[in-house]
């Protein structure tokens, strides 16, 4: 049974559902005249932001299309790509920039909202959080839905079945414009908010002493906006980009193995389901008064985990709906993804928790000095792999052979991506609340509020590192498994171009085996290109702010006002420049691949960027959370507390981690996607010109 | 033609020719009583770690043979593989065992030789070098020859052609024992090696403040000892491992591609040849006096560049000799692995060594800290990735391509690992002569010796630096190429024991696909264990050279002796007990993964090892290379120059490369071959038992 209709419904719920949280949001009050006064300047700084990026997005999206439309006219590629390339773009765009507007008319408003109670703040920095995450799941869901109604018109002529395979094919493709407004948003901002928080921190912290947050900062703006330019909009769009990979991918699979428009609606359905269980969800995270850490966390698992409960039993009467009796195997491979995703989460928490054995161990480690810390966070980070690729073996295997493998396995683990991602309302709401809360507390400080105000914003925050660590894990696994779903679309699209194509992709290929060689090597010189890019971006704040401190007279004792609009700028033109050289290596390695090694190379190199850029980014994210929370573990007092040696050495570690959790790991993400979507789309072009 | 008479040929004059060298060695003067002094501590110390090493490894060899003798009753592994695992260890470990006492004899050698002139320093200690390099070659020639020719009598009843392939078969298996031993070898030396390192480090130079090679460290011999154990016997062994895996794997996959004979004895006498140019090649290595690093460097790359120029002009006559005429495609593959084996070296050393940018470049980011040098090395590591992947998928390409394709391409392969090789007699020298030049400045800043004479050991040295990073990236090279060959063996091994074996090794086949991912994993969990082992060894070593300065009175006027023996007696436990773990995950791993997901899956675990570890080794490397050159290059004047603050930042930037660079990532060379030998040699198990 065709389930389309549902999909309008879940858009229309989530946009609703957003707007009215929105509204309430802003019918709080700013605070005080200070608070708003700094809320405003982050506000206009990362309108700056996004205002440039996407003045230069425009130009580059410019010339892909320009790309597009002539190997559309040469029928290399369909002919609706270069338009759908524009609306995937446009409304992955559109979510960062209303949740970025909310969040930055959230922060002072949780500030102002935690001088009345605990509950108050967290009500307004999670409904903030939850308007972005249902801005990205409806306008996912629409964009897709629109897609889908108007081909469904275009091809109206032909028989259900033909029609079906008619739409998914084209509709593979669209996920592309998603795809590059992610690596933009996620690269860039993850540029930015790292340049600031390390320009601010060497010259602030270290070199004139001034703490944290501290208004006498020039750059301490550049920091709160960054926090909303890169956990925020970076985050937002690359999970929209995943949804809407994972759900596109699936819903072709879905009619590869044979299941027509049934097939085809079952993950639009899911998913749909899964925002009305995510809407319900968020009823369920509130607290009472002088809530503990433990007891806020456990507010918001019990607003998920209400959504997943729902989703997990609805899911089985929607595969027998859609795909009709006898069909529990895609069920189970849906349930694998769901638990896959709660059970990731987890795993990021025990490794990157200070309320877990690995990073109080690596606090300890402090003791002996900043060498010792940065060998126990890389190593932390290495070990804390193996569990994930259990768990996401487990699930592929899972989703594949019990529907029965072959191509209702490959539909299984399309699915089970689906799965994975059907709460997203509510995982990314809780997320996207980590970053408002770090605002709202930034804002305290810098406005002077009452200790105990400063308690619960600290509290809230604390929270919110918690959240963005799993978050984080939720989106490299996720990613991988959307990554999975893309290849075999790749694959299939290629069967649909040519039937007869002689596929050769075991492993003892060449072609296959230097694609893995070349694949596993990407994510590595991806994360070396970002981390560089965040390198040379600070280098430039820090100029700038030692540039402030001694040119701007009376800027210490608060007389002289820092200029905090050109650090901002540094910032925004920077992370602009930056993400341009990684954007390119993205677009251009498949390509290049594809033109020499063809179809097969082209495919051993997405599995080994995905197998290694799991891995890689994992670490990368891990080893950062681990090293942020083991010096706030010794703030918290242990090992000598604030000021000792062992808090400096803990710094070290914490600097090195921004870039590796907050730019270079979860860009990965983007790139093993973005190397398959793009593969995807060019696949005709290298059949037709490929050396090998 | 079968050349196989030149193996022995090969293997004699190899053996024949180190003792020459060993003689001429020994009859140089050790220098002062103070020098033999410190010489015979060295002595001990590493005597004491390979006797109690070998014992270790004796009671593993005895578990694991029982082990094989039972499968061999069950007709799951061949007979004659229990016998061959103890001769491939005992050969591996004689090795190590020769190559080790040259060393710490010649090392006192060297520092006395450098009295008299740069020149017969360096010509004792790569006299020393060749030693080993010769040992090497020799004794793993002469172990496939006697097995050859022991074969070749037990299956004297076969016609030739059946015969060739009933002695590939079991051979292939051979190489368990030799890469069981690497292990041992590389991943305990490298634990000991930067245990004794970061301790005398972290207590000696950094809170005691006393400079390095200080004689009142108690730890400095122990430090000195390590440089005999990690990078003399543990790189010998690797590569040992490497030199035994390619010519067998190859000789097996000519037999494969239907060569017979003339196929199986081309690497064989590639191999000797290259010996024999090698022998020559050393003659050319002299220099005169006062000569700069770069001239130095030169003398080095002539001996290898006269020897390659020997094997490549040689191969064109061998492989028309072996296989007949109309054979050049396998005479290019094994040039492809001759140039890319050069080649890496060059990117290596362009990486790491501070007479080009990018180590420049990382020096200069000491500027502002210890974290931005960690973040630049990181970077930097992962960015040199690049090239030697695009340079290794180059020369499979050709490999594969030119000979034909199909069996003949993988037989190209194969060759091409052991063009790589083929020179290995020279190159290893000029790797094992950095240890014994490095040996020698510590004891000439030991015994006080004149000015000159460190600055000649210094020079010497500095040199050693850079070979030991080209080394390194010469040994990851080869590693790869000869793991990929030992998968193809792999590949042919399940075909013999069942030619109707129904592979599906395609990328999308989830079996395949999972074992990527573990696959990918696994140099990850690896590279986390063995830093974590220096890290925890290292602290012992910190407790106890604490404990004697705190106890033993008068050690800092040099009136109270210190314990050297207990710093060296506590690495030796420590790196002992170590390397169990590593070494039980590297056995256990194929066969888990083999019993669940079967000969597929396993497959993949191999390629996604292959190609993660590739990447992962690289960078590894390549990172602590460039902070270990960024350090010296600060040291030489650069940014301050000693005792700044840059340099502060830079030693922990060298701190954190020692476990990189030393242990870690050698390490993971012996995991990827390590893993394919269990493979081939438990293929019959796991095609019998596994669940998917």
């Amino acid at each position: 049974m065709d389930l389309m209709f549902l999909a309008p419904v879940g858009a229309i719920a989530a946009i609703v559902f957003a707007l009215i949280l929105a509204k309430r949001v802003m019918k709080e009050s700013e605070g005080t005249d200070r608070m708003k006064e700094l809320a405003g300047f982050i506000r206009t700084g990362a309108n700056a932001f996004l205002a440039r990026q996407y003045k230069g997005v425009a130009l580059v999206f410019a010339i892909v299309v320009v790309v597009l439309v002539v190997l559309a006219f040469l029928g290399y590629v369909n002919v609706f790509i270069p338009v759908a390339f524009v609306t995937g773009g446009f409304f992955s765009a559109l979510s960062g920039f209303f949740g970025m507007k909310i969040a930055t008319n959230a922060n002072a408003r949780t500030a102002s909202a935690a001088r009345h109670s605990l509950n108050k703040g967290l009500n307004v920095a999670f409904s903030a959080g939850a308007v972005m995450g249902f801005v990205v799941v409806g306008l996912g869901m629409l964009d897709t839905t629109l897609w889908y109604y108007f081909l469904n018109w275009w091809f109206r002529d032909l028989d259900p079945a033909t029609r079906a395979q008619a739409i998914a094919t084209p509709m593979v493709t669209f996920g592309m414009g998603a795809s590059f407004m992610a690596l933009f948003a996620r690269v860039g901002g993850g540029i930015f908010t790292k340049a600031a928080d390390v320009g601010a921190d060497l010259v602030g912290k270290v070199e004139a002493g001034i703490p944290e947050d501290d208004p006498r900062n020039p750059a301490v703006i550049a920091d709160n906006v960054g926090d909303n330019v890169g956990d925020v909009a970076g985050m937002g769009s690359d999970l929209y980009e995943s949804y809407a990979g994972a759900r596109i991918s699936a819903a072709a699979l879905g009619v590869a193995a044979g299941y027509g428009m049934g097939g085809f609606s079952l993950p639009m359905a899911l998913a749909a389901v899964g925002i009305l269980a995510s809407i319900l969800g968020t009823f369920f995270v509130k607290t009472g008064e002088d809530a503990s850490q433990k007891n806020l966390l456990k507010v918001l698992s019990r607003g998920t985990n209400i959504s997943s409960v729902i989703v997990a039993v609805a899911a089985y009467f929607l595969v027998n709906l859609c795909l009709g009796e006898g069909h529990v195997g895609i069920y189970i491979a849906i349930l694998a993804g769901l638990i896959a995703g709660v059970l990731i989460g987890k795993v990021t928490e025990y490794y990157t928790s200070d309320t877990y054995k690995p990073t109080q161990e690596l606090s300890a480690e402090s003791e002996t000095g900043s060498a010792t810390i940065i060998i126990g966070g890389l190593s932390l980070g290495m070990m804390s792999t193996a569990i994930p690729v259990i768990i996401v073996g487990i699930a592929v295997l899972i989703a594949y052979y019990v529907p029965g493998g072959g191509a209702d396995g490959m539909y299984g683990i399309g699915m089970s991506a689906v799965g994975m991602l059907s709460t997203l309302g509510i995982t990314l709401a809780t997320d996207a609340y980590g970053p408002v809360a770090d605002n709202a507390g930034g804002i305290a400080e810098m406005a002077g509020l009452e200790p105990q105000v400063r308690e619960r914003t600290d509290a809230l925050d604390a929270l919110g590192n918690t959240t963005a660590a799993t978050g984080k894990g939720f989106a490299i696994g996720s990613a991988a498994l959307t990554a999975l779903a893309l290849i075999a679309s790749f694959i299939d699209q290629v069967k649909i171009i040519d039937p007869n194509f002689a596929f050769d992709l075991s492993i003892i290929n060449p072609s296959v085996l230097i694609g893995l060689f070349v694949g596993a090597m990407l994510p590595f010189v991806f994360g070396a290109m970002t981390m560089k890019s965040v390198g040379r971006a600070a280098q430039s704040i820090v100029i700038e702010v030692r540039r402030q401190f001694r040119e701007i007279t009376g800027i210490m004792t608060g007389e002289g006002k820092p200029d905090y609009t050109t650090c901002v700028d540094l910032c925004t033109k920077a992370s602009q420049k930056e993400m341009l050289a990684p954007a390119i290596m993205t677009l251009v390695c498949p390509i290049i691949v594809g033109l020499i090694l063809g179809v097969n190379g082209v495919a051993g190199m997405l599995a080994g960027a995905t197998i290694s850029g799991f891995a890689l980014a994992i670490m990368m994210s891990n080893s950062g959370g681990a090293w942020d929370n083991a010096k706030k573990h010794i703030e918290g007092g242990a090992h000598g507390g604030k000021g000792s040696d062992c808090h400096k050495a803990a710094v070290v570690g914490d600097t090195v981690g921004d870039p590796f959790k907050d730019t270079s790991g979860p860009s990965i993400n983007i790139l093993i996607k973005l190397l398959s979507i793009v593969a995807i789309v060019f696949a005709a072009v290298f059949m037709n010109f490929s050396i090998f």
